[in-house]
């Protein structure tokens, strides 16, 4: 029987149906990433939010630059102790990375959202050091598909551990990244016990997620467009109501991708290496782009 | 003209009807305060979350055990480094007091609200220790009245300063306080430049807001009975996407009213002195309750 919160109200992606269906399509494929983010979900529930607010940040979040950006936050959203590592089967380790990979993307859209809607910049400053050049669509080929867990249709086990998960991170709902990582329920018990709860909201990780957020902030900043909607623009296709969920969801969303941010580095290091952990693990200097 | 952050939609307590306003007032005089919280301003959008939700508090927020849990939260918001003093008119310092003595409850309320709607504790272990002995209602004698400034109603200089201090806290909107001082704009610009904006967001400032959170977290597991709504209990006044909206102003306002508490204790400390401004201005153990 699901909880609340391993059923945290949203539009799942096999419900979305027209203009909504498309964002959530556009994002994946502009962000090369193989799932839409758990905070994009729960907002789907808010008017025409998220078709809008994806327009506005798609030109952006298509170019090297905004890899380059990612690059940067995955770098720096190690805590100061490296994990402990922990051996498991490919494909748990491939959804790691594809996680790994998407979660800093998704940091500095949430950041640009919030921004956006809290009446501040989102970018629109340029100066002409953004690489604009445009990345190809869609995901990088050997990246795997990813399934969330139906907290519908999953065992009591299951549930019961992403109701800890989300309890030791303070959090509303499980991300999208354990609902993946649920398939092998085993190993993401031993993950996250061995890698997540020794470390999540303790003061290093408390530091690290405010420094995170500066550096998201300023990356933002420094978008040559703006790629958050203002509250003026979000009027257009919200109401007051409306935008005043959506001003919260934000916000309780930009620490939840923080959070999930520095999880799937710590996973991510635990997996491949205190160092390689770091990196992109499909970097735009490879062939793989 | 206010913008979207000074005026975040609400419903103002002079707007509020039948059982909101009956809440508002049972709020106000419960808890011996002299205005409704911002959280519950805003809350009070989506449906019959806020009447129910004080119903649930009202047990417990109307009992000597909380307002010595108040003074405990009070005694812990202080940052390690005393602010400067500060001269201000009798009745700003009035104000600031009772804003000061108003907040740590507060703060306990929407831990307890934020809890129970997260699906987790917001008391109810009883084992005796909670002093239940019921406080007089109403507020105490000497407390003045406030009055909140009207974005709508206030020119651009008092705007322009509640922006400001919005942003230094990442906020989405002024809280009642600002508002509140916003009446003296020459005082609050001091008070805010003098012994808020040095310390506001700086990582003393962050780890204190943690710690505070934690010790709130706490004193709320041991409420003699829950004081906040489960998922379920919310899911008989709200739909499923009200109490998505509710989870999420909860969260953010157990960040926002974190800040308020330590900024206000700064405040009376400024005012009163770095020993004083940490005791209740209207203390359990005098004659004035």
């Amino acid at each position: 029987m699901p909880t609340p919160r391993t059923a945290f109200p949203q539009v799942e992606e096999h419900e979305a149906t027209g203009a909504l269906a498309e964002a959530y399509t556009s994002m994946r494929g502009t962000l090369r990433v193989p799932w839409v983010m758990f905070a994009a979900r729960c907002m789907a529930r808010f008017g025409d939010y998220v078709p809008a607010a994806w327009e506005a940040a798609r030109p952006v979040f298509g170019t090297v630059g905004l890899e380059r950006a990612s690059d940067e936050i995955r770098a720096l959203a190690a805590l100061p102790e490296p994990p402990p590592r922990v051996e498991v089967p490919d494909d748990v380790r491939a959804a790691v990375r594809a996680l790994h990979y998407g979660n800093a993307k998704y940091l500095l859209l949430i950041t640009a959202w919030s921004e956006g809607l809290h009446g501040r910049s989102s970018g629109g400053h340029d100066d002409g050091s953004w690489d604009t050049t445009a990345l190809p669509g869609g995901a990088p080929a050997d990246m795997p598909e990813l399934t969330l867990v139906d907290p519908r249709t999953a065992g009591d086990d299951v549930l019961t551990l992403l109701d800890r998960i989300v309890d030791d991170h303070l959090h509303h709902g499980p991300a999208s990244d354990f609902r993946v990582l649920a398939a092998w329920p085993e190993h993401l018990a031993a993950l996250h016990h061995q890698v997540l709860a020794p470390v999540v909201r303790t003061v290093d990780y408390d530091l690290r997620a405010r420094d995170l957020l500066h550096r998201a902030r300023a990356i933002v900043g420094a978008f040559p467009t703006p790629a958050g909607l203002s509250p003026a623009q979000a009027g257009e296709v919200v109401d007051d109501t409306q935008r005043a969920a959506l001003v919260a969801m934000l916000s309780m969303f930009q620490r939840f991708i923080l959070d999930v941010t520095m999880d799937t580095t710590r996973l991510a290091q635990a997996l491949d290496g205190p160092e390689e952990g770091l990196r992109s693990p499909y970097p735009t200097t490879s062939g793989k782009l």
